[in-house]
């Protein structure tokens, strides 16, 4: 811990890598409602921005899931990303994320040879680490990239979450990726618990990827910490979209990167065509004081989501009532 | 430098004052047109929340500024404090802030005995550090506590800087002030720069502080970097308001600090009595994208504030106009 942090502000580390979730995190914001005009646009400025990654939403079961009520990057079939991508040729890797519990994945999730998508990223929780461990195998063996997220690790205890790490730490994942799925952290807290995933993941030559939310406004500023930690998977979408008071945005965090590749202008142009007119029609997601208190009390964002929806602003008594629910 | 942070995430420091900078700071985006409620309901909003100085304005110089273009918070005379204040009976101290070259100080700030203000802040340039250290002596004679805050210092070569600090360790100032004035610094120069300041101020028993601009969403992540590192003077202002991409969000601020004389939710429900209604009628501040460009340049705002007075979103072309005109 302390001052070892790795790079400089001025040079660039090579293993880093940039994965744009806009339509995966941010779909959770309009349904994944995304025009194919979006899409296809948002998909042109990740290859000019240089980013590594562009996750087009989940694998969702549809058994679970009715097909009619979501968009269809809920499901992303292999037809719907063709449509975008064509073969894709290009240096944009394709990813998409699948929920233990919640996915067809060994019908659902093709072969790589048959398939334009890149890497398979498995969502799960701490008890269900063995269940993402088969999900991860099963995409391994396909022959795609994996990344196992850990979702809510901080209602985890340290005891669990060192086991749990130790198992994932084995598992055949890329890159393990510690989530502040509350937005409750603090980059102090991120910098000690980078240094706990990253001495597990190192044992076995495996990544570690930070996912940020801006409950605090401190998305952006602990994924550059996790970064400075040995993180190198960084998610970030286009103006922070995504559930409730969303992600780290796109545009800083290429801003702050110094290679080359990156070019945060293509992202701030996509802003310039398409958010700007999203936040016009009303969709709504950001830093907003209700997702402040639900951070600060290391709770699930769903009652300040209904509270913003309901037009409601009675901050005082919506902080009581989550004192009386979540704590 | 490295792991020798000040406190733990769960204690609190006693050494540690928040000053509430929004009508300072804020006037300067609604040019001090605060209404008599508003400042009325904030000073007790600020007693209630456990907030260490409340600051009003400015002492500025009638004869440099016409009074009728100003609201009267850009000269804080004692009997519109007095009419808002009267004597002040509360744990709440009040300051005003004085631009070096900008103030008829010797006239306009009386003698403490005669005065409800505690404490007078004198901004200064690298350059105006001789005129400063003046007001500085005449403030402290005239019985107030006073703080020196070097403005625009990411624009000073260290060399400058050493000896600036230097001279002000040596001064009769109270506290220096670190001051990001164009958002341009990541937590981890923050780290650096306070370390710095610490060096110089605790050989002659001063106090730091750290005033943060938004323009990147790092305000409150350099605030609470700034207090790890042993910084005890926190700025922040209500919802964040102030010039251009705007300050630290008091209420981040104060559900960041641990000291149960804090109370988070008395300055959120100013937040809704007051500050949701001066949104809803025009007045424009916070984080955008034009900020971050002048943030990541390390340019003063005013291009990105006027690009915002315009409605222009043409992105991209400011970009070029910014790096033409800037670099």
């Amino acid at each position: 811990m302390g001052n070892n942090r790795q790079g400089t502000l001025i040079s660039f580390r090579p293993d880093i890598k940039v994965l744009d979730c806009t339509m995966r995190d941010g779909g959770l914001v309009n349904n994944f409602a995304f025009s194919d005009e979006f899409v296809k646009d948002l998909y042109l400025a990740n290859i000019k921005a240089g980013v590594d990654y562009m996750e087009f939403g989940y694998k969702a079961s549809r058994e679970i899931f009715d097909p009619s009520k979501f968009g269809k990057w809920k499901f992303c079939d292999e037809k719907d990303i063709r449509a975008i991508v064509g073969d894709n040729k290009t240096d944009l890797k394709i990813s998409v994320m699948a929920d233990v519990g919640r996915t067809d994945y060994k019908k659902d999730i093709l072969n790589r040879k048959d398939s334009v998508i890149d890497m398979v990223r498995v969502a799960t929780y701490i008890n269900t680490i063995p269940a993402a461990i088969q999900m991860l195998e099963d995409a391994k063996k396909k022959g795609y990239e994996t990344t196992i997220n850990i979702m809510a690790v901080s209602k985890v205890s340290d005891e669990e979450l060192d086991e749990g790490l130790e198992l994932l730490a084995q598992s055949c994942a890329d890159a393990i990726y510690l989530v502040d799925s509350f937005g409750a952290y603090y980059p102090e807290r991120i910098e000690r618990l980078c240094d706990k995933y990253m001495g597990v993941a190192e044992k076995y030559k495996k990544k570690v990827g930070i996912h940020a939310h801006n409950n605090q406004q401190l998305a952006f500023a602990n994924t550059i910490e996790a970064l400075s930690r040995g993180v190198s998977y960084l998610d970030a979408t286009v103006s922070g979209m995504g559930r409730g008071a969303g992600n780290c945005y796109m545009e800083l965090l290429l801003s702050f990167l110094r290679n080359p590749r990156y070019n945060k202008v293509a992202i701030m142009a996509f802003v310039e065509k398409h958010i700007l007119k999203m936040k016009q029609e009303g969709v709504v997601w950001g830093y907003d004081i209700p997702y402040l208190m639900t951070g600060i009390l290391n709770s699930h964002p769903s009652a300040a989501i209904q509270f913003i929806k309901e037009n409601r602003t009675d901050y005082t008594a919506f902080y009581q009532e989550l004192i009386d629910n979540v704590l």
